[in-house]
Formats: C-alpha cells, structure tokens, sequence
C-alpha cells in the first residue's frame, strides 16, 4: 500500500516519516492507534491527551482531531486496536473450549489490565455524554458483538449450537454478564463464574 | 408500632404530625421513601433535592441528612422502595411463568418510565463516585440480588433447577443481560429478547 499513488496520504512532521515526509493515511492511523493502546492498556485513561499522542506518533494535533474528533473517541479506537489480538474469537471448531478461552481472556484483562477500568469508566461516561455514547457503540461495542456474533453463527452451521437461538442474546448472556460483574461489583469476575456461564448456558439450568 | 413507646422517634414539623409533634422514625421514613420513589418514577432524578424532600414530607433536612447523607443514597433507597411491589418475584411453583412475569415488568419499568435513565446514570455516576458505588450496592443493588436468588433457590427446592447451579450467576444472565443492553443499547430491550433470555438459559443453548 505505501507504493500505491492513489492511496490517501497525509503529512508526516518528525522523525517517524521515511524521507518523503508524506505516508499512507492507513499506515499513520495504524500507528496512532497502537500508541494509544499501548498507553492506554500500560497507564490507563487518565494521561492520554492529544499533545501526548501527538508527539508518541509523530502525527500533527490537526490530523489526529481530524480524525478523531474527541478523546472518548480517540481513547475507544485505541482500546479496540490493542486488545483485538488478545479477545480474538478462536475456531477450534469446539465452541465450549472457544467460548471458556476467549472469556478467561477477556475476564483476565478486565481484573488485571486497566482495561476494566477504562471501559468501566467509559460505559459510565456514556450514560450522560450522548457523543461518547456514540463513539462507544461505532467504534467499540458493536465490533466486538458482531465479531462474538459470527463465532457463534458458525457454531451453528457446525452443528454444536441450536439453529433457533438468537445469537445476540447469547452475547448478553455472557459478554453482557461479565460486564454486569465489571459495573456493579456486587460479586467477584473469578474464573469459577466464567466456567458456570458457559455450563448454565450451554446445558441449561432446568432440571429435567 | 406508633403506640410503641419504646420505638424511636423523630420530630416532625409541619402538617403530617398528627398532633403529637413526635412519631416513630420508621413510619416517618416510610414517609420519606415514598415521596422520593414518587417523585423519582414521576419526574426523574435531575429535581430530586433535599430541600423538595423536606418539603414534601414534612421532615427537616437536618433529618434526611442524618439518615441519608448524600442524594445519591436517599434516591437509591426511595427508588428501591418504589420498585419493590412492580419487582417483586411471584411464586406460583411455575419457574419459567414466574421469570417470564418478573422480567416482563422489569423491562417495562426500564423502557416506559424514567426507571431505566435513572438506574442508568446513577450506575454510570457510581464508575468514578466510589460513595454512590458502596450506596448503590448497599442501599439497592444487593438487596435485588438476594430476592433473585430466594426465588432461584426455592425453583432448586421444588425440583425445577438443577441442584449444582450457582444462582448468582442466573442473575447475571438474565437481569445482568437487562442492564447490559440498557448501558450499552446496540439492541434493543424486547418482550422477545425477555423470552429469549429465559428459553436460553433453562433449555439450554446447545444442540442434543
């Protein structure tokens, strides 16, 4: 892509450009995003601010507010990109332990990483902030279901789940359970309530 | 209880008084609590003072803020005590029917009165307040919990859930499911999604 003529580029200022001063917007973005996670997922939410990132990435205050025209924004575009790797939805076409590996996961990075506190805080914000409500669900939250969403479609074309099940509800079930724990912690996130999540709701609860 | 005279009592100025100036604390906050949850299901929290408090109910703010020291607690106590008959878990031996009902009327209460706003942005104010947190789980919270879980233990007695299920986190998977599409609404609450919810988790999600 760095070679393609027609691909948008964007002004550089500062060492990170390689000689020609102008590189590929997705190239730039990519690296602002990876700074901001790497501060975010290290430090947590309180010191990230447009100067600092700015002079992180290299990338000018203009191009970034441009781009991301608040620090909410900015912040859950950062989150996504870092923890894409960590929350992947893997496909060993065994839905059971898919479903235990990527919860473990993601309760590991909300008790042990700030990101349980960022998004914690990010979710309050957003009952009051209509903006950053908006950027929550564009730029996080719907991503994340719709990548939940399609592992789970695809336990059903492989026959593990039933065909009738609506798979987002499935996503509050458990995605939706975790964050309950996260947002009023009225019991703890342990590895136990991840296991009797999937086992409630894979099995079911009525005694037959 | 108001001949009691070993009850504590509180003075009252004003018009409820019935003629004795002094009447037991607990029918006074009684009072107190049914005005808040009034005023709180009627019009929302943003015109919830003290000041409207004491006027309302005839008892002076140096009272509220004896027994309620922030707004944040007098609301969640009023607001728990007005939800109390609408939530309440009915027990006709029927689980499923009982769950249907109990979770109907909770996600009308959050989608047709300003119930869910206000759940909503105290849950949101409590991710940065750490006294509206400990208030939240104290005065509302925990309380909810323990009646889900009265009514899921009595379901395990009569034989109709599975002995080994922890009931905790049935409350997760289905009120945890309600709050986490009213934080984040990237789908909407629905009478289906209710039923959905229940079918879910009694069957069982897995194909047999």
């Amino acid at each position: 892509m760095e070679n393609n003529p027609t691909a948008p580029v964007v002004d550089v200022p500062g060492a990170r450009s390689r000689g020609r001063g102008r590189r590929p917007a997705d190239e730039v973005r990519g690296d602002v995003l990876r700074a901001v996670g790497e501060l975010m997922l290290g430090e947590g939410i309180a010191d990230l601010t447009f100067e600092r990132v700015a002079r992180l990435s290299g990338v000018s205050k203009t191009t970034l507010y441009k781009w991301w025209p608040s620090k909410g924004a900015l912040a859950l575009d950062g989150y996504f990109h870092a923890v894409q790797e960590t929350l992947a939805f893997p496909d060993t076409g065994d839905i059971r332990a898919d479903l235990l590996d990527q919860l473990h996961a993601f309760v590991r990075l909300m008790t042990t990483t700030p990101g349980g506190r960022i998004l914690a805080e990010l979710i309050g914000e957003s009952q009051t902030d209509k903006d950053l409500a908006v950027a929550y669900r564009n730029l996080y939250s719907s991503g994340r279901r719709a990548l939940a969403g399609e592992r789970l479609v695809r336990a059903q074309e492989q026959g593990q789940l039933r065909d009738d099940v609506d798979v987002q509800v499935v996503v509050d079930q458990l995605w939706g359970a975790v964050y309950h724990r996260l947002l009023i912690p009225d019991e703890p996130l342990t590895e136990g309530f991840v296991e009797s999540l999937v086992d409630n709701l894979l099995g079911g609860i009525a005694r037959r």
